[in-house]
């Protein structure tokens, strides 16, 4: 399609809807940095009218340069019974100073009926009114079809004087939005037509949610019916189950119906934005995601990893790198050497012979024998090929631990712990307490390795799995652990298996230290050899700490 | 839309091939019942040819009664110069003993000449022998066209003549595989279409993966192009970015396209299946999944919140109810009286005043905002109930316990337990050593007890999850241990949460003995009664007890 798109991101207005997530303004600031490198046409930076501290974002967006975005202020018509020059809404639309905003206008005759409660030429006037507004004091207006496709199939001509009495107010976009987000593709594509037809020089704009499932599918139908501005958000983001998501609309877009609506150089940045506002969202990264996830390209079936081999597009349906992922190999029984070379060369890893190579894959068939899994735990796989080199020297040893719980006559729990730990020659003796044996575990080796390793204070513990692999009769059953960990600017993930669930524990924990501090000090030396070290990033305030 | 559409799940074949998934051979039987009480036509239980234990679930599944499914096993062509009678594939499937099969065959003339690496006559002979084969030997024969979608753009007629191959050994049904998961909506309408035209006769079938996000989208255009058999997974579970999600093309297709693929109460248990299957899966269930998400139906928006009380239906797309979930923020699927009195006539106990639900329902809140989650855990809801009955008298009371895991110097770990327990008016005082600090809890307890209630030596321990729930800022995050217990005769599920892992293991440990010498009990008063007691059966060899 020779069409022309041009995005608009929500993120950090109806992304901002779902449960649990918020941003700080410094958040917002570079949330909307990332999207303008992205080459997203327009930022929707909030809601002025219903969050006052949203003036304060749109304030030092103004004195701020950007390079593809234009920053939108979103607001609803005008209040009935006011006067646009006085309702306090759009007045503090206004006052954004932003050179765009967007109107979210109901659509629907039962919303105005049952929601609004005005009658239906009342609403056809605060659209009206409200538009040509903001149009008179020099805005760009995007009129936001609030419930547009329930709308038009309740009372299409109703639906149409909504869209008409925005159009001759002079709005620049009509967006069709699919509030409930239970709207079929196929019923998408039919409506969007035919508003084109009715409105062949209109800019026709789509907003669907997810609530079907169908968000993605949905917007791409309306392009493919004359749709020319998408709205979404990063990682599809928003309430329920979320709004269209941005990280699968733009390479399929791009990619796979040949519409241009980022660079290839920006399309290559989509993973790291993508992980990049998970980041700051505070949330876990879905590493299932269509093209973004950190397992969009993962390969376990051993079928598919020999296949891949032979040639990579034998399994992948558009190229990793075009969108900043890559391809990955999932470490699993059914893995050979091949699988083990790739892997390693994908960490960064040197085996320099056949030898070292099936020493790995002999060492992993060892381990998952006893329960180990290295698919979900990259860290661990990383130690364990550096330990298999002679010259490899661990950052510490663990002579001996203790570990209790108890409970005296209703008292509250009690867990400590004891450990003795060699560290550059010398054997330190630390006790610690928790709120659970790992806790105690984990706070008596920090206290050991402080003093040699400064870097331990910003590694935190973010998640820990356990379950039990029944390896079948005969066998004792084994428990495997996953970790994952944290030091601010990088998440790893390590693995620990025993019959014991705080040999386990400590397995997984300790590679989580030795991974944490190995990072912590090639850091540093790079930083040295290049002369310009910042201090390391602190540990993000909002990622607590677990304990157990 | 009147037509008739089987589904067919994949979650216990095609689902585990997600990084980290899987499943005991105990935790499959149950999926798969759940999955035949959900009105599932075919469970596809596992790839035998490449998993021999996946036999034992055959063998363990052909002596269970199915109400609504067929089980099916799924396999790979013929090997390239074998005869299908000595082919190990082909007979490990015969060897299943299901009455049908799946077999997976090339349709991509690219796929057959890069991986197979056969001339494109030859894969033809290997699709139509081992469909002849399979058929000869009474099996129904599902033909899974594996790229389908890529090998018809490249090359159309090649993928015609896999289909015809297929279809004129007997297949009883042609599956078109999205494999890779690239292919756009409007494309899968069309090439459907156009194989419904070429096969008026056959049956159609759809199996698409998520890697666009688009195979919820894919599949319903593949069935209103004529596809009659659907195949995806609960949660949309599987490799990369995962298989269509049956749990939300179930309510699309009965909801929004009139399809009447599952019965009206199959439909309302769907929310429930979904979080069941993660629970076993030891898997977060996504709250923001559409229609079974906890947060599917959740509203934030102070404006939405505000129309949903005047009426519920302008920011619903369904009525929750009809899938089992609810609107606003869910606490559980019992957090309402209804839900609690349901759940308690199921499972046979008497809550006789209003004040008793409103009591239990206070108590599962209160539990739920500690960690507790009582939707996999039957058993521990249950004891929960008598509990709060005024004569309710437990069977025994723990008192004190103190547990401890030691290495000193390399030698073996050592793990110790002592508790203090009341049983019938007296104080036992006794010490276990185990595997592990749980194992060792378990053996001191099973000391204290094993006086009083002998039956207390055929319960056993036969899984063990643990789960850290992140409850949000502000709280301590706490750890959620499920364990499965059996007597031999039944299973049963216990929960235990606390910020501890050692005390949520305890509380999970106690109800299973609670629960399981009550049913002792109970077992012992009816056979009394009846003057017919057999001995209780030996809990069966093949389920290992395991430590932890």
């Amino acid at each position: 399609m020779s069409q022309q798109v041009e995005l608009y991101d929500t993120t950090l207005r109806d992304g901002v809807q779902r449960e649990g997530l918020t941003f700080s303004l410094e958040d917002k600031l570079k949330v909307a940095r990332k999207l303008d490198a992205l080459g997203i046409r327009y930022i929707e930076g909030g809601y002025p009218g219903s969050n006052p501290r949203d003036q304060e974002f749109f304030a030092r967006a103004r004195q701020m340069t950007w390079q593809n975005a234009t920053i939108v202020a979103f607001g609803a018509t005008r209040y009935k019974g006011n006067r646009a020059e006085n309702d306090p809404n759009l007045r503090a639309l206004l006052e954004t100073g932003t050179p765009a905003a967007t109107l979210v206008c109901k659509n629907s005759a039962f919303h105005v009926r049952e929601v609004l409660g005005v009658p239906l030429e009342e609403n056809l006037s605060m659209i009206r009114e409200s538009v040509a507004f903001l149009k008179q004091h020099g805005k760009q207006v995007f009129h936001d079809a609030e419930h547009f496709f329930d709308g038009w199939k309740e009372d299409r001509e109703y639906a149409i004087a909504c869209l008409r009495a925005a159009s001759e107010a002079g709005a620049d976009g009509l967006v069709l939005c699919d509030t409930n987000g239970g709207t079929l593709t196929h019923e998408v594509g039919e409506i969007v037509r035919a508003v084109r037809d009715a409105f062949p020089d209109a800019t026709i704009g789509i907003h669907t949610h997810n609530d079907a499932e169908l968000a993605v599918a949905n917007t791409l139908a309306a392009v493919r019916a004359g749709a020319t501005h998408v709205q979404g958000t990063i990682n599809g983001y928003g309430e329920r189950c979320g709004n269209a998501n941005l990280c699968a609309i733009i390479p399929n877009l791009k990619l796979k119906l040949g519409v241009d609506c980022v660079a290839d150089e920006q399309l290559r940045s989509l993973s790291q934005v993508s992980h990049f506002v998970s980041e700051l969202a505070n949330l876990h990264p879905d590493p299932h995601m269509a093209y973004v996830g950190a397992s969009a390209f993962a390969h376990k079936a051993g079928y598919h990893a020999d296949a891949m081999r032979k040639n990579p597009l034998t399994y992948q349906h558009v190229d990793p790198a075009a969108v900043g992922n890559q391809p990955k190999i999932l470490i699993s029984e059914l893995s050979g050497k091949g699988a083990v070379a790739t892997k390693a060369q994908a960490l960064g890893l040197h085996l320099d012979s056949p030898e070292q190579v099936r020493e790995v894959v002999e060492r992993v068939k060892l381990l998952e024998s006893k329960g180990y899994q290295f698919e979900g735990a990259d860290a661990s796989f990383e130690l364990m090929v550096r330990r298999i080199a002679p010259d490899y020297v661990p950052l510490f040893e663990l002579v001996d631990f203790f570990v209790m719980v108890e409970t005296r006559e209703g008292r509250k729990m009690l867990s400590e712990a004891m450990v003795k730990v060699r560290v550059d020659g010398q054997t330190l003796h630390t006790a610690g307490e928790g709120n659970g044996p790992v806790n105690a575990l984990d706070q008596a080796m920090r206290k050991a390795l402080v003093a040699s390793y400064a870097a331990v204070a910003i590694i935190r513990l973010t998640d820990y799995k356990v379950r039990v692999i029944d390896e079948g009769s005969g066998t004792a059953a084994s428990v495997r652990v996953l970790i994952d960990s944290s030091d601010g600017s990088a998440t790893w993930t390590t693995v620990g298996s025993s019959t014991n669930i705080i040999e386990a524990s400590w397995l997984a924990l300790a590679d989580s230290f030795e991974y944490g501090l190995l990072r912590a000090v090639n850091e540093h030396l790079h930083r040295r050899a290049k002369c310009d070290a910042p201090e390391p990033a602190p540990a993000q305030e909002s990622t607590a700490a677990i304990a157990v």
